[in-house]
């Protein structure tokens, strides 16, 4: 945009903040593609890439795990519900959630129609103990639809990070109701290194049953996969991805990319980019006196931003969605592996001088 | 194998005619997915990648159409059904389509639990309009599940080409009785070839009203889609691609590689090379005594092996499926692509010498 | 129970509260019965009764009806449901409506995975527009589930009744997205009396599409009714009942109790019966003291009483649900058309005198 | 007919075999649910009735069972396959099970799209345990349904009768692949005084898991039941059935039904009286040189009329249909507890005189 002026600037001349799934892929990622579609392999997940996927995730993890790669991570959230929930069951989630409100009722349709129960949360997307438990009512009474799932966003859909401890909570609640704890992990990457903790600390134990693991916006072509902590269940949910049409005839070009995005410390290093360059656009705002609504874990921020100013960066070139659920004047801006420090630069600059901080 | 005797053979080095989509991928494809992925750009379809897509589709058809890609084969069949059949609604095809007996339900699934009716038709997979006809019963009743689709696959799953004429027959009485026709093309390339048509002609010239579009068994990484030739269905069918976890975020990346497997005729070629090892293989086999269960058409050849040539043939490292669906003794070979000459010379070679010419 | 003293009273000798579906029948739906027992008709709505049930309410609602009986109130709300709300798409309702709350989730399973989108409402139970249109949000948008049907109670499940103005203005809402207007009418009977209106006043005239026209609560055996006005709909819900299992082989039994239930005005009767008795109830209550946690416009009465007075009551024999949801300390108190006014007032004199008027 | 001519006969005047659900009730069916009508119990089957049905339905059976009341028997059934099936199940029926052909797909609606294969078997519709095994292919694929359920009628479509030894081959093949058995029982009591056997006999003590328990047919007003032979899974069928509409309000109304039915061997008496008149109208086609296409145990004639003898007898009254799939000239003449001599006997002699014997 501030490099040409023009508004109509080809996809990759624009600075495009509206998703970490604008982004392209990994070097290594696409490498693998390319040596994997010189091979010969069998079907359906039984090639050598998957089976070296799931150790090595194991290893990761420091848990034994099945891998279940999806094309998409609707259809990862919604088959780890699906598993865990029965046509009369219900998921607890933040009202904001992905699968409340981004997935047009996969996650209905998955489950054969259980109820996916909006609770309120913190402005940060996260969901507590307390709001569970006071909504589950009627437990046992065959007129109420039964707890089964707690859902949460790690990231949330606000970018902030729950801790150990708060997974720990919600799963303290699940169990004591026998629910199982679902993590849409669509940007676990930019929550983990923003944690500080390892997988397995932010995973299974604190209580985590199903990590729906997302690699597509971190530096994958097309690659999530659902990660199991009860290996166990991995029979039924084999036959439930057959049924979605979500198990993959080469399955092997969606464990390449896994495996080459996990090696040597790619996928950290990826999210820890997205990261660093949301938290300088967030410093570049609050310099110019933006107000941010929700606090900058990883890789997406919040200002407010007024409707001309708005305007102005559209008009420049810069791409973003206007997020009212948190506020009004509130946009979202997201960050990804190949943001260019240039590009926050430019989207700072072309923002119009504030003459007064307030919005 | 025969290169090397051993039966652990890597998976390249096997002669692997278990099912075409053991195969790589062709190298424009691959070249495409990784220019894409050095590029940024919209995501779930808003890209200018799609958007050409649909357009050379369209130009291909020679008629207006809309596009969806889909992650599996699976789910291309199975939204295409739900699209046109109501829960009470009823799903005619082959016995043996791939619908009916290696979806593992996705289509009563999709649709929210219609009936798939399973008819006898020919030795070589095909449907006839007969079978249809008299296969529909109390039209109107509600105590009856209701005509809805006529469904055929294309290639069959037996390797055989529909003509256009009898495309036609069944559209005829799928118009009679207020039916859709749907192909499952997961082979239409193979089959295109085979016919000495035009696209046009194999669809809704036809009559057919939607296409599983197949491109994944014949070089492409991952991508499948819907073609709908009644455009004006597409937005109900988008609904019904999100919920079931199909839209795909960085869709641009199937599309690249469809428009790359389309271009300069690549998928043609693929499809030739495909048919044309087959037929080596199915004149190799016939010349050293070997009946075969169905004519070849395509890229799927059915010989009656007894059970000594079967493991002779596998323990020198060729690998195959047992048929038995086709008779006794019938086995299934499957060419694609990258399937070698000098894989075919070393099946036949492997085949221990009939003394006599009955299996 | 003041009758005897006894804890485990017969059931027909105890003050039962707990719901209007605890009563019997009224005498005239039971003579149908046995005078239609006598009888042999055709099967499956096809018989006489119930083509003139559906001209007798046809008439009595002053519009060209389809009458489909089910079985129960769930199946005729979710039947409803489905019919209007395709699997993405979303039903607004009040958070404590009975198709939330009460129904384990059928409509959900009915409508193959929508989604029921809960909102706040008054006390009174009563849904208003502006909290609906607040709730639609990306219409239109794939990723979102699409606005279907606003659905009200009637009588609400406070037992209050919107006005016809009420209804209209949720009805122009509704119009403005393309949705329709489902009253679940469970007891129906007793808001219509307590209106003043007319029936169709309170339903076509006010922008309703169907009701679920319940007659169980308030006097017959068991008799709930879909009634569509727009008619034409009624083949696609036909087929829709059947395959819910809720098309009942000897229909005519049900259409007889309703053809008794209304005829002669009796309905009303009961309604009135058991709207009064509520009052009755209240101003008891009221004159002992007691607060009410909403206004008491049918047969439903929410008290404030203390866990020592509830226990009191119970210990005398009184039935009665609690009711956390209007608040701590509610109790439910359901009157029907069999309800006797020395059942309440053998319930006041149950309640222990307060010594001051607080709870 | 033969009393009057009239063609427009009221439906009491008739001679109606069309089934025998055009029949009233018993007369002490009718008079138990005037008894209960006059009393006030709890709903949802938490009634003094609802209890004292299992205990007495328990003594019969000589077997701890769950009873669950629903509205109709394709509910029945459907909740029987649903709670039995997973989405990804197979069950295994004869092609011409109600189940398969008359309930629009209920069982794939309540299964969340399960698959119902239809088997060939014999004329007198029974499936053999033969035609089960054959069907049964790649069990422990995912890219198969698997089995789930053996399902068969009792009497079957064509009134014939599984013996204990029959119903036990078919349980033995069930159980070899970990299969549950479903009886379909819509005319159980006609089965059970044909056979001469027990109920335990004719059920679990034969490998029975679940029994759709019709009554409706044979003398009641609206009853059937589920009777789960393991009621340990009578809580999960719980919720399946409230969510599917189909737990009655005032469940005691259908409790009360049910006992009065079974009631001093009330029940047997009736189908006793169906299956004789049955005979009594074969002999008399026999007599007449009319071809049987069945035998006849129970309460169904199907005999071979050429159309001028069926148009001959609807002229003078007679109600019946035809019924190709056993031949073409075959029609389905069906008895119940409340057909008269006289009306057999008026049907045979309004039956036209053949000259010769041949149809």
């Amino acid at each position: 945009m501030v490099r040409n002026g023009r508004v109509d600037a080809p996809a990759e001349e624009r600075v495009d903040f509206r998703s970490d799934n604008v982004s392209g892929a990994l070097p290594e990622v696409l490498e693998a593609l390319v040596a994997e579609g010189r091979r010969r392999d069998a079907a359906y997940g039984e090639d050598a890439s998957s089976r070296a996927l799931t150790e090595e995730l194991a290893a990761l993890f420091e848990h034994e795990v099945a891998v279940l790669p999806v094309a998409t991570g609707t259809a990862a959230n919604a088959l780890a519900l699906a598993l865990y929930t029965p046509p009369w069951g219900a998921v607890y989630s933040h009202a904001h959630a992905h699968i409340q409100v981004s997935e047009c009722g996969a996650p209905e349709g998955y489950t054969g129609g259980a109820k996916l129960v909006p609770l309120e949360g913190g402005a940060d997307g996260k969901l507590g103990p307390r709001a569970v438990s006071a909504a589950i009512h009627r437990e046992g009474s065959v007129h109420a639809v039964q707890p089964a799932v707690v859902s949460v966003s790690q990231a949330t859909e606000t970018g902030c990070v729950y801790t150990p401890a708060e997974l720990g909570a919600l799963a303290e609640v699940a169990r004591a109701h026998g629910m199982a704890v679902h993590v849409d992990g669509a940007r676990f990457a930019n929550a983990l290194v923003a944690s500080g903790h390892t997988p397995a600390e932010l995973t299974w134990r604190a209580g985590v049953d199903v990590l729906a693991f997302g690699a597509t916006k971190n530096g994958c072509v097309l690659a999530e996969a659902l990660i199991l902590f009860q290996p166990a269940r991995a029979r039924e949910l084999a036959f439930r991805r057959k049924r979605a049409g979500q198990l993959l005839s080469k399955q092997r070009f969606s464990a390449v990319q896994l495996r080459a995005y996990l090696a040597e410390g790619r996928w950290l290093r990826a999210a820890q980019h997205a990261n660093e360059v949301a938290r300088r656009l967030a410093a570049g705002l609050e310099a110019r006196g933006v107000e941010l609504a929700a606090p900058v874990h990883t890789n997406q921020v919040f200002p407010r931003l007024n409707d001309a100013e708005a305007s102005a960066l559209r008009a420049r070139g810069a791409a973003f969605y206007d997020w009212p659920t948190l506020g009004a004047g509130v946009r979202r801006l997201v960050t990804a592996f190949d943001t260019r420090t240039e590009d926050v630069d430019a989207f700072l600059h072309a923002l119009p001088p504030r003459v007064s901080a307030s919005v």
